[in-house]
């Protein structure tokens, strides 16, 4: 049986990185070690990270006065480094409060003591639209923090809120390399590997290079002028988690870049929404303006059936459609990786039960 | 041409493990997914990091009043972390300065506001025999901090200090599972995987459970006691070095455990320091009560003759024998995973290269 995985992270990889993994696992470019059994000091490895470095740089037009860097522990640990690093003038920034993760983010700042100002918030909406500045950004902040794509509540900005000269901070986790953005207008721009990127252990930060340097003896684990200074090998980086999303990157050049790849993410998306919005069973409460192109999440309003909807999906092969434990239903992730067959193959068996369940209830009306 | 790899980490891994990896990589228990695709709140997951803590408690005697918690970041991170979270009573440290990563672990604990008494140094011996403590240790530190196994200086621990009721933190990262220690003479050890337990990209801490929780407001990927909370996995964990690290950990109980292990580790150590002591060529400058099991620095005190050594044994297919920077030389590693037939291939191509070199040095006398 074909399946698809529509996980919302870890998440489905391009099957030619699959292949090429396990056909160069037991000795990496005729080494005769395997890629996770080389030194992060070897010429073998400098080549990795070096690639994987330009390669990002070419596919997101990265300037020369942004460094990239390759941190472990996930977007979570940067809700720490962003402001340790970045908040050291007014120790003060802004967050618009589009979700879940954005919410984390803020709790993890006011941690190491700076002051977060809630400059927009969605919950009136329940987060099914994204917030807006809701006056003027205070320029007497470091810095504005964002999430890009919201991956609970299925929100994405495509404009950018306006804040003056104050930097925006974009936790771009869940659209990373799915969506495009100018790199210059972020002052830093941080993702988790594991969407659309490849394993789960790898963080890049990409942050302009005169908004760090600034901060005083800070943990080394945590300290952006050190890892830029030491290309990300201060200490033992996650040899594999690199190497893998290398791989990756090489896939998305060979599939047009990032051009054509949000084109194929939107053709694939509107496949979805425009299901979901004929649909008389299944809803998506998003605003349309506002809809991810990543992660969808739907409901049939009854919770017993959105669990037969997930049941049957998995017999068929439509893997992982439970949606988060936060907001229940159903939840459709479809990152890079994700071919437009799954999204078909979905929108068909959605249709199927929702004619079936049509059936059942109009029998159940006549008897 | 077989090849042995002696880096000092990332290191070799067990054959049989690799071989494992490679075949489940499409489709990690017929799930059609790979292990990087999986959703860590997955089933399929959840028994892949159970197995891996169970494994690890059942190889090392672990008793339940320790936690297992999986971290990223390295042994580094730890060295910011043990502190925030053990040093909540006094701020205040002891250190034993063993070498490289003991200096490391105090400047960093000294980073977050940590007082660091060091407590004895190696340093008049040049890191070539372990320190030993200057006076009884003041009752009122937090806890000291040892390094087990010194990587670059070829020393380790069989006899622990005695700290009277002052708990041990223990650095584990190149001795891990590689020699036998008794947890409860510890209040806490970490280890970064990249030596003996699989790739890097993960630290393993094991906790006494009365140590944590006293720490108010932590980061949240620093923060023990959250970890222990939520199983390792408050955000992503890292899903396949967690997975390859439960192999290894399979594979270790398949050998025996680890006095079994311990024991083979002590026979190929012994094969390679009893070489090094009756060569009129090379020279293990360390202390022999002191000598590390898994870390051997050599030299021929001639650093253009390490150098023909070390490209010599690399066109046998004897891997990464290059000493750490910070002392020159020669250093193999002969991790639980080294074969003894590759210490028996390093000593046979030293003694065939002081064999070749005396006859040469005879020759140029004699011309």
């Amino acid at each position: 049986m074909t399946t698809y995985n529509f996980a919302a992270g870890p998440a489905v990889m391009p099957k030619p990185v699959i292949d090429q993994i396990q056909a160069e696992l037991p000795s990496f470019q005729g080494s005769g070690m395997s890629i996770m059994e080389i030194s992060h000091r070897s010429a073998l490895f400098d080549q990795v990270i070096s690639d994987a470095e330009a390669d990002l740089r070419e596919l997101m037009g990265i300037p020369a006065n942004y460094r990239v860097l390759f941190f472990q522990g996930g977007g979570t640990l940067q809700f720490t480094a962003a402001p340790l690093n970045l908040a050291t003038k007014h120790h003060h920034i802004g967050l618009l409060d589009s979700g879940h993760w954005a919410s984390r983010a803020a709790d993890e700042a006011r941690r190491v003591g700076t002051k977060v100002d809630i400059l927009g918030t969605a919950a009136d909406n329940h987060f099914t639209a994204l917030p807006t500045l809701d006056q003027p950004v205070d320029q007497a902040l470091d810095y504005v923090h964002l999430t890009t794509n919201n991956t609970i509540e299925g929100t994405a900005y495509t404009m950018l809120p306006q804040t003056g000269h104050v930097p925006l901070v974009a936790d771009m986790s869940s659209n990373f390399l799915g969506q495009q953005y100018q790199v210059t207008d972020f002052g830093m721009i941080f993702a988790g590997a594991q969407k659309n990127l490849g394993p789960a252990g790898l963080t890049i930060v990409i942050v302009r290079d005169d908004l760090i340097g600034q901060a005083q003896n800070l943990p080394s684990m945590l300290d952006y002028q050190l890892f830029a200074d030491k290309r990300s090998m201060f200490n033992t980086p996650p040899v594999f988690a690199i190497y893998a999303a290398g791989l990756v990157l090489k896939w998305l050049k060979a599939q047009g870049g990032l051009a054509a790849m949000e084109q194929r993410n939107r053709d694939k998306a509107a496949l979805l929404y425009d299901f979901l919005d004929q649909s008389k069973l299944f809803t998506s409460h998003v605003k349309p303006a506002d809809r991810s192109l990543m992660n969808m999440p739907f409901v049939t309003g009854k919770p017993a059936l959105d669990a037969q909807v997930i049941a049957g999906a998995t017999d068929r092969g439509l893997l992982n459609l439970k949606g988060h434990r936060l907001v229940g239903g159903m939840r459709a992730s479809l990152y890079n990786a994700m071919p437009k067959a799954g999204v078909q193959a979905l929108v068909d068996y959605l249709a199927d039960f929702e004619a079936t369940h049509a059936k059942e209830e109009l029998t159940d009306v006549s008897n």
